[in-house]
């Protein structure tokens, strides 16, 4: 009878309303019912994107439509600047190599963010694409797209942002600031298993899918909008997943879109807080909303400490990944989650630090995320 | 209250007791947890494949699983072998060429299978890989997989084997027949939803994947194998799909992997009885046991056929697909059938050509299936 309770940056609690129709019955795809869904959700995705660009969704994970931004738009050679600050950016850099690219990595450290002026000073002639995060997941850090985006608007360049974690917890108004392929997920703040991953393509971008010679079959952009102008897809979609998209864009809308925004703000102020009265050290040095890591104590271990929390308490956080193995330990603050929600996280922690015996002022994390959600 | 009823070669009629766990609350990858459930699932499929190869698991839809067996075996400009008999061997030609190869393309007449003897002829040694399908999906046809492999493995070459749609209906013995990549889907004869597709390696493929260079990231095999060998996934995987899989495996290890077999063929020889009692004809030359392809009568319309079955009856089969589009229907023979079912699906032929004003004798198509079934 133990409750489970995720705070993980993906996969987030999915809400009974979308886990209710995941288990209804199958049904053909290639038929009117499938079409008028798929409208229904690929409107909605333009909506959490402020977008009227083509949104073209996938069967498969982020990670897929992350490769579909990179094999879509260019040809061998080409270079583009990647922003290595944590581990899904410097996946970006990976990506260009796998495929051949002339990769220009900005290597930054762990937990800061890109500045617009490091990205002007790359943004060469040369340069065809710039792949940023809106949230670096590794790490709980908000990049300024909107800054950066005015900087590589007026550039040839186009803008591709991995907005897999940080969509409708960090602000990202896609057409407004200019942004020309964003790429989301499913298992994030649209809070509904993984699986399904989108991207939405600009005229700019488009361009450059004109010219491009790298090879791509199932994430081929043309084929999914030629499809999807007929509101359908080129190859079987996710249908159970494209089903309970449909419920959490409901619950989104009916939410609004600005209240999800804020109440991530607030969760996630809530949380930093907390772990500062705990006198734990935040550490990213620009945080998101979408996700809060948090340096372990000098002595204690974030792997066991994560281990703890789901093994005694039921309660799912994040550890660190590669270099930050054991070091840090990560709060989502995403999707289908209220005020109750974010004091049982910090009470966990609290639970966890005392049993591993790390001394600290007993109630005092709660009582700071309290004022804060109390404001 | 209208009763829906899946006769589509894809997706089919999940059963309840993998319905009911799609919709259980959502859960964290990585842990203990899921690695059991992968790695039962994956034992499942090596059971299911006949296989002690490693199984990849790829959250996508059979495309993508193809197109990882075209990017990770081979290099820009190898020579592969594809037989065009159908839409899905079509796609081979078409990755091949995406991915810039020398595409050697057997045109064969849509419904009908390409010869051992025929492969044979096409495999110089600077062949790299030939790839067939178990089951040609929009024709209904049947590949003779075993004496294809004994060709092609006395070569240098590599076979692939589409068995998306064959799988549990056409028998597939990897190793024993020496197939070394095997391509499975989800929403067939292992009956979930579509969204997760697998594929087997064998010692000789995996040679292949050394020495090639195309690019590829989301479907590398090297990384699958190795997050595999620890029952884990490089990418996050598709875990709703995972957890269904684990329970459909079961009921197919419950009623024994013959068994499907011998009713997939026992339900498809019923079938192909029931349209040929009611003057149809058969448009497959080599019938496979997982979808039967039958020719509409002259004058009447497959795709308006299709429509009147799933409008006023509830049950979806498939039409015909590119040229083939309003000449042919298809009922598939995959998955959780039984003899009512089959049943179901001839008395609902019937009642849509009546209401077409097709001639026949009313009710030789259900006693004709009826006797089939019988024995």
């Amino acid at each position: 009878m133990k409750k489970e309770y995720l705070y993980s940056p993906g996969p987030t609690t999915v809400p009974p309303e979308a886990l209710g129709v995941m288990g209804a019955p199958m049904f053909h795809h290639r038929t009117a019912r499938f079409r008028a869904l798929f409208a229904e959700v690929v409107e909605g995705l333009k909506d959490v994107l402020q977008t009227k660009n083509d949104v073209l969704v996938f069967a498969a994970s982020g990670t897929g439509a992350m490769e579909a931004s990179v094999a879509n738009v260019l040809s061998p050679g080409d270079r583009i600047v990647t922003v290595n600050g944590g581990k899904f950016g410097e996946r970006w850099g990976q990506l260009g190599r796998a495929y051949r690219l002339d990769v220009d990595e900005l290597m930054i450290e762990w937990g800061t963010a890109v500045s617009p002026a490091q990205i002007k000073k790359h943004l060469t002639d040369k340069v065809k694409a710039v792949y940023i995060q809106l949230c670096e997941t590794s790490t709980g850090v908000a990049t300024d797209v909107k800054a950066i985006a005015e900087v590589v608007g007026k550039s040839g360049a186009i803008l591709v942002v991995d907005a897999i974690s940080g969509l409708l917890c960090d602000e990202l108004l896609t057409d407004a600031w200019g942004v020309d392929i964003v790429v989301g997920g499913s298992q994030k703040g649209l809070m509904i298993p993984p699986g399904a991953a989108f991207v939405s393509v600009s005229k700019k971008a488009w361009g450059l899918v004109e010219n491009s010679s790298l090879p791509r079959f199932y994430f081929d952009f043309k084929k999914a909008k030629k499809s999807g102008d007929k509101d359908d897809t080129p190859y079987t979609p996710a249908v159970s997943l494209v089903r309970a998209l449909r419920e959490t864009l409901a619950l989104i809308k009916g939410e609004g879109r600005d209240t999800m925004l804020a109440n991530a703000a607030r969760y996630a102020a809530a949380i930093r807080a907390g772990m500062q009265a705990l006198g734990l050290e935040l550490f990213s040095q620009a945080s998101s909303n979408a996700v809060t890591a948090v340096r372990m104590p000098e002595g204690a271990d974030g792997a066991e400490f994560v281990k703890k929390l789901r093994d005694t308490w039921g309660v799912t956080f994040a550890g660190g990944q590669e270099a930050l193995k054991g070091k840090i330990f990560r709060i989502a603050s995403m999707g289908y989650l209220n005020e109750f929600d974010v004091l049982t996280a910090v009470a966990a922690v609290e639970f966890t630090l005392r049993s591993m015996g790390v001394a600290f002022t007993s109630g005092a994390g709660v009582k700071a995320a309290q004022e804060v959600l109390l404001g």
